[in-house]
């Protein structure tokens, strides 16, 4: 058993039951291992949540794919990954577990703080060159808009997808980013 | 030991340590009383999440207090109490551990659309007496997006303060919400 499939187990449980499902035991039980498998892969609960997080930093990582659009049309792209198609989303709800898990631990909150800067560089900086005619302050500024709009909406679309359904929840955040490039 | 002082250890534990720090052994020795005397205040373990959420639903409720306020400046007073003014705010904690339990966990789910669904159909009606001449559809999308920013600054101010200091998490919702009035 590798080590990738025993992490898709770990990113499918915290998917599931959030972070407090995690443990050595479920995870083995999951991938069909030996709890000393997962152990030799994931040696502490904190190797298991940074793998679980793997599959957000893959957001960050489509910041810098050299994707051949214009930065607006990007953006879009971007917006679109941020805000979740589906309330069954896996990188959104390891997303939501993560963020619980970093208000109350200080290595989580470091991830986190790493991957959401990363992503919300990015976002600015295509904000300056769709817009250079614009500060840099302004760029940061309708990156931290659309990235806590993304957020809001993405546990919106989560938790309440009759109030907010996905299609909506795009369509807002994708209004709002013309509004913000305008 | 009274029913209250026992649910602020609730919500105490839940905004330092998570639901995950949830248990009956903990409230107790938080509380300084017996283990048979939080169970018989709070027999079950979501009980026991339900009232730590009533930190939350101090927010519904002020949507009703009868403020001497034109609507538009109740919108603003309430933006203010959406977005937290500091990292430690343990209203937006407790906030953000019920979302993502809510992700995983049917019954919390419940609860929380019926607490957040309050809060939109609260914002929307404002947005409808501050602005008789718009659709209700347009005051309900109003009430949307700034809810969904709003959240989504929270999570931002909670867990990268430096990257979205509270001061500016709150003047960014005041700005949008001036601009949805507009």
């Amino acid at each position: 058993m590798s080590r990738e499939s025993i992490q898709r187990s770990i990113v499918e449980i915290v998917a599931s039951s959030g972070i407090g499902g995690l443990s050595v035991r479920a995870v083995a039980a999951r991938s069909g291992v030996a709890i000393g498998t997962v152990q030799h892969h994931f040696p502490s609960r904190s190797a298991m949540i940074t793998a679980a997080m793997s599959v957000v930093e893959e957001t960050a990582g489509a910041l810098e794919a050299d994707l051949p659009e214009a930065p607006a049309d990007r953006l879009e792209s971007l917006v679109s990954l941020l805000v979740p198609s589906s309330p069954d989303s896996i990188p959104a709800r390891v997303w939501l577990a993560f963020a619980a898990q970093a208000a109350v631990d200080a290595d989580v909150a470091a991830q986190y703080r790493r991957v959401w800067g990363r992503v919300h560089r990015g976002l600015a900086e295509l904000f300056a060159q769709a817009r250079p005619e614009r500060s840099w302050a302004a760029a940061q500024d309708c990156a931290s808009e659309i990235l806590a709009l993304a957020d809001g909406l993405a546990v919106s679309v989560l938790i309440e997808p009759a109030r907010v359904p996905a299609d909506s929840a795009r369509e807002r955040a994708r209004r709002r980013l013309h509004e913000l490039l305008a």
